[in-house]
């Protein structure tokens, strides 16, 4: 296992009036990759091994957008404004050229991204998330568990989240939050949980015959992963992703649900190295 | 580009009556792996650059099946008796643990054959293939390709039914044929044909509210693998087995069907090769 740590120390950067907080490390020469996190996540909620790994082969940034952790400004309430602070904030370092990967609420805007600024995007790693119009096959106690009304406390609700229902699972769940906690020191407002929580709604309204034709216009080579259970974001709009955009590879990961990518740091790093470094 | 040529020379082992020509070769020591091939096909039929860089790796087993190629013996009409035959073959060879790879039917033959040994098969590879009971998506053409009554040639209906509709997957599947035909001495006879047909039709038959539990039975960890547009075999089947194994992990390449594991040689036998030398 690697002993990497995140660095721990923000460099800062204005943009459009949003002053992003963000860290840059890695490799020195080659495309960044640029992540988005999850729900109420700021740029210390990825986990260091899987950070790690992937840091020896490019340069990482991780960054909070808008409104969020260290960053100044508002938390917009759509994932199309979210995509355009954080092109703002990609535009602002120089960068004319990035792969991204985006968890979650992350792979949305990372979807909005590539739609929006499709000369900027060159790949792109979409874990755990669903196309506009997806399906939702929540199991009973996810909206609570991630309101934190269901009267559990903030961890337990996370690991039924993100991992189990088995001891394997639950176990790995556990010990990547137990990296992730040793690293983290600011939290989100309010005000962010409330705004993404808006735009996430908003993205998943069905439209009846929705067709997903908009994938097309996605024309990067894609990654989509997820875990074989995942009760959050089902895992079957990982399918639906793969069969309608152009280009994309499916990798489906078993005994695992959201935290697919933490739950197995080391194996996701390499199927990201190998898909990134690829003709 | 590997140059690994498969060895051309056969072995024969008798088991139950049938004299089963096979080849074993690659590395000397750790769990063999045992190829099941598609239909009509013969152990001659795998791609020689997938097959060099698993032989890397571990000990290779091809082998003719009753009745097909080299062997001798007669094709039986179901998937059942080919999974028997091919346990006979095995414990004929004095193999206690093998891991397998089946291809199409010969994917449907590997399933059969971990639920009639389970302590034989350590790890499953399927390729291309469906549960009992899959779904069917076939296109328009499918069936007179594969009964070769389209007015095509069998090239043509070999490159309609693995490869395309893009000129980089056609591309792709005119060098792998190349490399297989440039190997190929023995065909199939219309025997083996009609009863692999009526063994793929009898897996095939839909049953009402079929749930797949039966899947639940093969506990081995599995990968399961396609192109996204399989016009032959549905793409979704694959999906389908990941989600209802206990155990399995999924890729899907893109621009590529059925023949994505020829379309990828090296990819998909890297792919496998991390699958099988997992803890």
């Amino acid at each position: 296992m690697s002993t990497f740590t995140i660095p721990t120390e923000s460099s800062y950067i204005e943009a459009e009036g949003v002053r992003f907080a963000y860290r840059k490390f890695g490799q020195e020469a080659g495309i960044p990759l640029v992540f988005f996190i999850h729900f109420r996540g700021t740029m210390e909620n990825w986990d260091p091994i899987m950070i790690g790994a992937l840091a020896e082969n490019r340069p990482i940034i991780l960054f909070d957008n808008a409104g969020v952790g260290e960053s100044s400004g508002e938390t917009p309430p759509t994932i199309a404004e979210m995509a355009k602070d954080a092109a703002s904030f990609i535009k602002a370092l120089g960068l004319e050229k990035v792969d991204i990967l985006g968890f979650s609420i992350g792979g949305m805007v990372a979807q909005e991204l590539a739609l929006q600024q499709p000369n900027m995007v060159r790949r792109i790693v979409l874990a755990g998330t669903s196309p506009r119009s997806g399906v939702s096959e929540r199991r009973e106690g996810v909206y609570e568990a991630m309101t934190e009304s269901s009267g559990n406390d903030a961890r337990e609700n996370f690991l039924f989240l993100f991992y189990g229902p088995t001891e394997t699972s639950r176990a790995a769940g556990i010990a990547s939050l137990k990296r992730i906690l040793g690293q983290k020191k600011v939290e989100s407002s309010s005000q962010v949980t409330e705004a993404q929580f808006k735009a996430v709604s908003e993205w998943a309204q069905r439209e009846p015959e929705q067709k997903y034709d908009w994938l097309q216009k996605i024309t990067q080579p894609v990654l989509v992963t997820n875990g074989v259970e995942d009760i959050m974001v089902a895992t079957k709009n990982s399918y639906i992703l793969t069969v309608n955009l152009p280009n994309a590879q499916l990798i489906i990961y078993p005994d695992s649900g959201h935290g697919h990518l933490f739950q197995y740091p080391e194996q996701f790093a390499g199927d990201v190295n190998r898909f990134l470094d690829a003709e």
